[in-house]
Parts: C-alpha cells; structure tokens; sequence
C-alpha cells in the first residue's frame, strides 16, 4: 500500500506558510506501518491540481489530498476530484443541513458559498465533519482511492484518524497483508538526541538486520528528544510482546546513562504527568511566572480537571509586581534569591501546597549582569524551599519555551521524591 | 520559466523533519517574480528518484533539486541525476583537491566515502562549495535544466542565491519574460472565510481572468483568515503600484462590510499590534485570566520590549482567588459582571492603567449554568468599565486560544478609540 500525500494551496508553493500537514500525515502513516513514497504540493489551479492527481494515481495506490475543500472561490480540490473520477458534482442536502444547523447554532446566516461545500462528486463517501463546516470525501479511482480532507490542520488529523487511518488498514489487510505494526514513543526532558543515540546504539546495531524492531530519534523541538519503538510482528499479541520486550532493553540503557530522563510516553505532555502526581499525592500548585509569562499556567489549565489541582498563578513581569505582591526581597530580580522568594510568595498568596516559580533572561538583552539564557527555577513545597539554575540555548521564543517545559520537569521530579 | 522544486529525502517523507526548504525556495523564488507550480518529495530510493525527475521534467522548465548530494550511501542524488541524463559519472579532480584540502585544514583525515562527493555527471557544470564539502550542480536536461544543491538549509541557499538565481533570471530574460511578483497579507479576526470571500466576491471575480493580480484566502485556525493579495508586474515598481491599488479597493470592500476588522499585515501578530497601540498611548497593561490561564499573558510577554508596557497577570483559575486577589463579588465566576471586577481588581492590584480580563467555560463541562464556549471579557480604561460577551465555537483547547486572541482585539478596538 503507496500512500501519496497531494497539499493544495498556492500558499504552500509561495512558501507563505510551512506545510505541517504532510509532515503530520508522513509520521502517523508510519507509525502505523503504512509507507509514503512521494508528497506533492500544486497550487489553486484546476488544470495542475488534476495533472498532480492523476501523476500520483499513476504511481501510488492511494491519495491523501487536503486543501482546497472550503467555501470559498479559490478551494476547488472537488471539482478537480471530479474531473478525476468523470462524475459530475451534486449536492448533498444532508450536508447543507448540517452547515445551516452549524451557522444557525451561533446565531449566524449562513453566506451562500458555504453551499459549495456540499457539493459531491458522484460516488464518493462523505467524511462528515466535527470540528468545521467542509466534510472529507472518500472517493475510488478505478482500483485506488483518493481521501480528500481539509487543509485546517485539527480538521484534518481527526479525519485521518477517524476515517482515513482505519480505511487504510481495511484495504491493506484486504490486501493480504496481516502483520502488525505497534510502536510506542518514549518521551526525553534533558539528553541531546547525539547522547541518546550513543547510550541506545547496541540496541540499535542490534536491531539493523532484523527489521522487526526499528528505533527512530525524533527531535521534536521544545518538547524534548522522542525515541520511537516499532515493532511489526505476526498478529497484535506477537507485535506487543516485540514492543514490550525492546522497551524494557532501552528504558535501562536510557536510565543507566542519564537517570530519571524518561517523563512520559505516547502522547504524554509534561503538564499531564505533572497533573497525575499532583492528583495522586493530593496537593495544589500555585506558579509565580516572570520569564515564561504565564507559559507554564496555560499550559498546566490545558489539562482537563486542572481546577482540582491547579489554584492560579501570578505573572510577575514588572519588578516591583515581585516585591509588591509576592514579597521578593528588593534586588535583583534575575537570581536563586528571587526565585525562592516568588514560589513562596504565591504558594502563600494563593493558598497552595505547593509553589513553583520561575525568573530569568530571555533576550535580546542581558539583565541584572546575568546573560540570556540564565533561568532560575523555584519550588516550596512542604517545608522544602529549594532552586534550580539553568543555561538555556537560543532566541527568546526558545529560552522562553524551555524555561516553562524545566520548570515543570524540576516540579515532577520533587513529586516523584519519596515523602 | 516554470520550477518545480524536489526535496529528496525519507526522513521528510517519515515527517521526521519539516521541508523548510521548499518552503524557502517558493518564497524567494516569488519575490523574483519567477513561478514554482509544484513541489515534490520523494525517499532515498533511485527508481523514486528518477521518477520524480522525470515527472518533473514533463511538466517544468526547471527543476531545483534538495539533498543527496552528502558522502553517505543514501546520498543517491547524483547517480540518478546522471541516469536521467543518460550520462556517466566521473570524478572531478579538482572537488577532490578542494575536499582534501578542506579536511586538512581542520587537522582531520579524509574518509574515504567522501570522494563520492566529487562525482559529478558528464556535461554538468560544478556550483563550488563555500560552506560545507558537498557542490552543487547545473545540469542542462534537453532544453530543460535541473540544479541539485544539498539539504543542509544554509548551504542550499548561499547556492541558490549565489549560482541559481542568476542563472534562472538569465534563462527567464532570454524568454522575454522580466515580471516581479509582490504580495501583502490582511490579517483579520472576527468574520469566517466565507463571508470573507462573499465581502470581496466582486474583485475576485474581476481580477480571474487578468492574471496580473489574485486574491486568496487562507484559514489559519486559531489567528484568524488572511486575505492574500498577490500582483505581477512588469517591474518591482509596476508590481508595488498593482499591489497597493487592490489593497485600497479590497480593504474598502472589508470595511464596509464588517468595520474594523483588519488588525495587521503580514507577519504582524495581534499582540504586536496591541504593544504597538499601548506603547503610543503610553499607557501600561495588566491582565486577569481564567479560562485562557496564562495564554494572554504569554503572548503579550512573546513582543519583544514587553516590559516597558506590560505590568504582569494574576491567573485566577480558582474562585476564591478571584474574590480574595482581585475583589470580584462572591458569586457566579462566568459572568459580566465577575469579568469587570476581574478587569477593575488587576487594574488596581498591580499599578496599570489598563485592565483587561477573561473568564469563561472551556469545557469539557458546562459552568454556573453557562454552555461551553461562553466567555466574557472585561476591559477597565480611563473612567470606562465594560465587558464583552463571546460564544465561542470547538473544544477546550481551541475555546482558550479563541479567548486569547478575542481578548487581545477587545482591547486592540477600545486603544484605537479616540481619547
């Protein structure tokens, strides 16, 4: 099964926005064990958008296109799709009710060209929407099938992973094909991908002519380093018990080298695990943000359920908002004093079991003599009052960013302490 | 002079790194008026290779080919370069003195693999390294042409813009054709894409069959749409003047249509526009959040210069932190009237000028009896107290980032109000 991703949109050819859709579909293709051979980009023009069609059905077996399924003049993947399949187009009066409920729902009429949106070509199976109003198609090109989705990013990966994915895996087991393919992500805070790569490379080496486990370093910006296990086996069982296995094998090499660096798995984001402990040991959090802004609330209220854990927090930006509010002693506010003030300054002011705070220089310009990148992370919690200091890399959206990601893993550490 | 540019590489295909580079070759091919209709990527595999070549081929005058082209043995650009050409390989001498020298002043010997980086197809003319030990190509391909540059970002453009923008400019003269392409981006909030689109349907329409100008619109999730006007003119100057007539007649169409909802051009984010009104009115900003949790803060803290405007954020996720920290009334916490208390109590607990606050329901759950989505926004300026109500549509996450933004242009209209 050659799968070949088509993004429309003459925005992608101009480069005015990066195209984070194939990227997104290329991974999740596979992690599932389902191979891309080409991608290609075409913009808004009838007669290119149907030559990139038909050149990819000429050489993959299915097609994912997104883009160009909107209500506006220039979203014309439907009628190209047309052309394609040599139908005509009709209207689905489901799917205008739908869009007129949508519109209706929020008080809004609806502008006719959203009507367009509702066109069908003949033949092919509605994805219906849940999240916009342009539902995907599914249509079959003589032996292969073209999937068109959205171009909007959270419309499209939840098509694909309703609708398309599972598609996928029908027709490739139709096709006979019956192994297994399971991976599982684990999750880095604080190793180089170039380290992790050597603390895992036996692992690696041994696993090169095999072909039944693969491991794969996923850089994955901000969040840390992934390392991805895939193992494809006779039958689900066989597929996990391979996983299984080989996890075991490098979650101790991992810890050998670097400790307790492993912060979650799959999906998992830092203020999750940090949501779990909060939760199981019963406690609530309160931040004090002066570099991050308030990165690490909106991250932390981002989890369902934070408001059992989560009290608030304070974004202290103004010096003297630190030493007005939170009672930082007057100095220099880039410094482990400062940070140990502020997390027992709003643990207080807020009322929480447990305060984190974080200070520091994120650029362009130095501050309090200490150079970009210096952050100091504090933490009061029972009748421990304690800092972490920290050289973050990079420009200011990027200092900024690390700075919230440590901090929360400085705070999962301390709840993984023994009490 | 039609180009189509080809990223060769599995790792793009895995989506284990984004293409930054087509991305960056559309843009600076566009700003020189020179036109790529199609981008493709394809794996480390030769038949792909020479497949997407070839299909290339048949359907652009040029092709701008990224990666291979480094010493290992999934660098296979070159040998299908050289099929395609129907030519053999052969080793330049001189590349090989130059890789050797350049070894040699790093005090490092040579692996031998590196050799193959001097291997260049019979007929082909040699883009010289400068930055790295991979050259570049330019390969004539019947009345065609292909450059094959390496992967690494900052190699690939120092060639483009050192060999083959020059080249492609004196290929596009020697076809008579000497157009500039320019573009402005309108950012707005507020209306959706259709209604848009139905707003400046009349200039859509006049401007199909001219070719010189289009107007696109671009769905950008959480930021809004943009509308895109792109003009092509005999010279930059030309270009400029087509350009900014559309945007006068299409700006007007907007207006008349929803008022002020073009808040920036371009790369302008809503925050920057909101820094740029607070730092010419010279007033201070402080911010209460609950539903968003830090989102607003941390957008505003993302402008660079921050700290002269922005006094700081109490995220008030917990009711009694609203009663006890910001004075808001004891009662419902999604409401107008807590949203201006919120906005009256950050004013004065943290010395601003300007409070703005959010409180509302992200969900999953519904809250004091109002329906997700709900959220009000309170602004306290001058002697003025006041709140705006929103119904906002999607989950939990995109139910914050709406808010966020919402928020934002709340306050970005009432600084653009007269004194």
């Amino acid at each position: 099964m050659r799968v070949e991703i088509v993004a429309v949109g003459t925005e992608l050819l101009l480069g005015q926005i990066p195209d984070t859709n194939s990227q997104w579909l290329g991974e999740h293709l596979a992690a599932n064990g389902i191979s891309s051979q080409f991608h290609q980009h075409v913009g808004d023009n009838h007669e290119r958008i149907v030559l990139a069609f038909r050149t990819a059905l000429a050489r993959s077996d299915a097609l994912i296109v997104c883009g160009g399924l909107g209500p506006t003049q220039d979203d014309i993947t439907r009628a190209a799709l047309a052309e394609v399949m040599n139908v005509p187009l009709e209207r689905d009066e489901d799917i205008v009710e739908k869009i007129r409920a949508m519109f209706a729902s929020r008080g809004r009429t609806m502008p006719e060209n959203n009507l367009l949106q509702a066109d069908v070509p003949r033949g092919a199976t509605v994805i219906p929407q849940t999240r916009g109003t342009a539902p995907g198609l599914i249509c079959e090109v003589g032996l292969k099938v073209v999937y068109a989705v959205p171009g909007v990013p959270y419309e499209m990966s939840d098509m694909f992973e309703r609708a398309i994915l599972p598609d996928l895996l029908a027709r490739q087991r139709a096709d006979g094909s019956t192994s297994v393919i399971t991976s599982r992500v684990l999750r880095t805070w604080g190793a180089s991908e170039s380290a992790l790569a050597e603390a895992v490379a036996e692992r690696f080496d041994a696993l090169s002519d095999d072909g039944r486990v693969t491991i794969a370093f996923l850089a994955s910006g901000i969040e840390g380093i992934k390392v991805r296990l895939t193992a494809r086996g006779d039958d689900a069982a066989h597929a996990s018990s391979l996983l299984g296995d080989e996890e075991t094998l490098v979650r101790a090499l991992i810890v050998e080298k670097f400790g307790d660096i492993i912060f979650g798995v799959d999906d998992e984001t830092m203020e999750d695990v940090v949501a779990t402990r909060l939760l199981a040991r019963g406690v609530t959090l309160a931040v004090a943000e002066s570099v991050t802004g308030g990165l690490i609330a909106s991250r932390l209220v981002a989890v369902a359920g934070a408001s059992t854990w989560f009290r608030g927090g304070i974004v202290s930006y103004a010096s003297d908002v630190k030493y007005d509010l939170l009672k930082v002693p007057v100095g220099p506010v880039v410094s482990a004093e400062a940070a140990e003030a502020m997390a027992k300054g709003v643990r207080e002011l807020l009322g929480a079991d447990v305060g984190l705070s974080v200070t520091g220089v994120a650029g362009p310009d130095e501050q309090d003599g200490q150079p970009v990148g210096t952050v100091f992370v504090g933490l009061s919690f029972g009748e421990t009052l304690e800092h972490a200091t920290l050289r973050l890399p990079g420009d200011r959206p990027r200092v900024r960013a690390y700075s919230a990601i440590s901090s929360l893993d400085v705070l999962r550490r301390a709840l993984d302490r023994p009490t």
